[in-house]
């Protein structure tokens, strides 16, 4: 048996949507930007699972339901979809969110073009935006936070820049992850690809007004008619979750490094 | 020659057994706690070994029998089985044991597959039980320790639940490694499955009361008729060679570590 | 899906060339000289760039464009082709240009490979030059760098000996990286290849003089009539690209550090 | 094009032996002791090179040969082979000697099957016996030392017993690397297998009277009529060029760490 790394994406139904946008937001990233944007369309456009994406890439890991009913999450990146309102000149939409990046390099190629490629076969990729967060190492100015973006060609960059988003001479160097690779992969599918980064100082956990700002731009770029009201509320509820697994995670880090000091115990991260 | 990862299951004979009950205990973990329940379940269960799996992605090395013999002992994970007794309620079970994590990513996913697949094959599989340990980083207190839980569906969570098993609003938000990914992969392929993990500080090698706690709770639910007077000494027997195990893991670590400071020692854990 | 790791060459067009010179630069090395030499080389003999090599070993990572466009560049290497003047006594040439390592030990010899037998099929190959650094430790003295090289064959190694590259009883003991598999992949494929390796401190991040070493056996060797006096601007442009990315990275490592450390912040490094 | 990890076996004659009894001695291992005993019986029974074996696992290096001459060595091990003596009641024996471990967990386990698959296919094996060495942290003591084993049956470890190889109740619980793994895949092919390893402290870069110790038993049990004289002097000759390899490989490892602290120097190690 020669089984090797495996990506699949199960789907339950094949939504009647073409000509998609997909709209990339993967944990952990920056001030959770990309996951919170993500999270935060899927329940405000009551966007529907349709998909499911398991890769031997992901963590070796299952969650459990932060919600305190002892029910196992398995390790997954999800696919929401949102037919788009054509009087609303809205566009149908492909939401992918995840809570875990790969843990091997080729698993972040293999993932981005398993989701592309499954996209392109089932409806037809337009665009592809997907959403990260750039650190700045300095606390939160008064001021609104900026969105950064890098594009993958001239023309559409500049839709983004007509809606404020900067792209000219910033300090954005590289794009690392699945935010990175997937716009990418896009490239060179030939898709019009964009990475936009809300800034953020970095150093809290998950931050709002960031996560904020980017869904404005994706707001006017859609044609959303998002009620943006809920973003401090729902941003609060993941940062519990987040919280807490952060703290499980110390716990194990700080257990793995005693192990590794030579002392008595033993890994305390393997369940 | 393109030989990759590779993952076998050799087996000796087809045991006549059907719609078993997959119990996992892979060492190590939190307290070995998994890796003593499993074993104890073979030795008083007299359950028989008929399959061995082995894959590129347990670690390079064979373990040199600790009794004394000089016999190598080749790295694998080992399945047993017990038929059981129809008019107790006994269900048939294969009991897979190992004492050994995967080292890469894909290797956790393939080696669970492979577990499953081969199984659902041969016999068919009905449940799925992973047992692991949860460490509170306290020590023990005097009352007897929790067994706690976390299932793939509610009806399913209900049985465990009924016999004292804690699974709502619980510490656990994650199950790492072995005994979190094969509950994951038998939810993809829709089998009820559980991880009963004791209860333990995590500061001691093994744990035999939160060994005992976990079998009390496979005991009642399985219908075993189990002598659990013995755990104490079951669990002092395998502390011994994981003691020996774990000082000689220490004194290499040691060397590697004195190596990579850059002093004139030589890699001193390859044989 | 099984698709594991996949290296892909895309091309526009297939040059009239044939039995090339292949040379190779690739960053980051010691000094940056493999990736200056190669760089120059490409502007100062106008090569044309004909085909990219993709491959899922290189970094997850997209580079955005230092010259402020805001546009991504793909994570690639370049293949630039030069048609020899016959004249001129001059060899076509192929140029491979890439700015990161393989990040899997696979990875390197895998993409080694790639291209020498995309190009073996192609073209034909008479020889590969790959271009590297030699990191003294010690600031650069008052005379020129020396050259210092390692071939395949006696013969071979004869020609850049006497242009001054020093091959015997040398410091260098070993190869790494990609301008060392190269060589080691030409050899089982029969080629006659050299390493030419520009003596530096190691101590800056790019080195000029060392650049020019190398330039010069080059031009010498293939008869290229190079003009050699832009040298040092060339470098300074690159270092000053350099030097952003590496602020970047150091920026991205500290926050990195300090997660692991276990304090309140998350991974800044992942967009 | 999918590549992935390869190993391949090239061979340039098929030699005229059979039911061979493989000697394996790879480095580096403690006290290079099963490299130097390999090494030994190659150059002192004349054994002739017929094959080499090339893998993606191996590390991505090229060496450059030590004797100054400048011509590099690829990344590989070398199959020997020497035709037994019937009179003298010497067996067809194949050396395999390496200068590299795998670098990858999987990369262990294709590279003692690939070469075990290939000799059992050409000529059957009969025997495994690989050389290693077991560190005990304590400076030599006057007497002779000691040459542990442990075998995968009873009666084949009797045969080593028998010459004084020390199998019961030893401090040995781990064979780690080459030397561990060509005897698990033996094992599971169900062919007599024996790891002899050399007492030494672990403290030296090589340790001649291990190397002696462990070849007294081979020259009695394989009837070779070794001279072992010329020990000190061969043992002398490859430690000069470990030390070589050695100051190498702590500056590179010191130039890699200062560049993980952040400071402004580049990775040196790479070429």
């Amino acid at each position: 048996m020669v089984n090797n790394m495996v990506t699949e994406i199960d789907y339950a139904e094949v939504p009647k949507i073409k000509d998609v946008v997909l709209i990339q937001g993967i944990a952990p990233g920056v001030g959770y930007i990309g996951r919170n944007v993500a999270g935060y369309l899927v329940s405000e456009l009551k966007a529907k699972k349709f998909a499911e994406l398991y890769s031997d890439a992901l963590p070796p890991v299952v969650n459990v339901d932060h919600n305190g009913s002892g029910l196992i999450i398995t390790m997954k990146y999800e696919l929401y979809y949102v037919k788009g309102d054509k009087k609303k000149k809205q566009k149908d939409m492909v939401i992918v969110v995840g809570d875990a990046q790969s843990m091997t390099t080729e698993g972040y190629y293999e993932i981005a073009r398993s989701i592309l490629e499954f996209l392109e076969e089932m409806f037809g990729i337009k665009e592809v935006i997907s959403i990260g967060g750039f650190g700045t190492g300095m606390l939160v100015e008064k001021r609104k936070p900026h969105v950064y973006g890098a594009a993958n060609n001239e023309k559409y960059l500049r839709l983004f820049e007509k809606l404020g988003v900067k792209f000219k001479n910033t300090e954005v160097t590289q794009i690392v992850g699945a935010a990175g690779v997937i716009v990418g992969e896009a490239t060179r599918m030939e898709i019009d690809a964009v990475c936009l980064m809300g800034e953020t100082s970095g150093l809290l956990l998950s931050d709002p007004k960031a996560t904020e700002a980017v869904l404005e731009v994706l707001n006017q770029y859609l044609n959303l008619d998002l009620d943006l009201s809920k973003i401090q509320e729902h941003v609060k509820e993941v940062e519990k979750v987040l919280k807490k697994i952060d703290e499980m995670q110390k716990k194990a880090f700080t257990q793995l490094m005693k192990k590794k000091e030579g002392d008595d115990e033993h890994l305390g991260y393997i369940g």
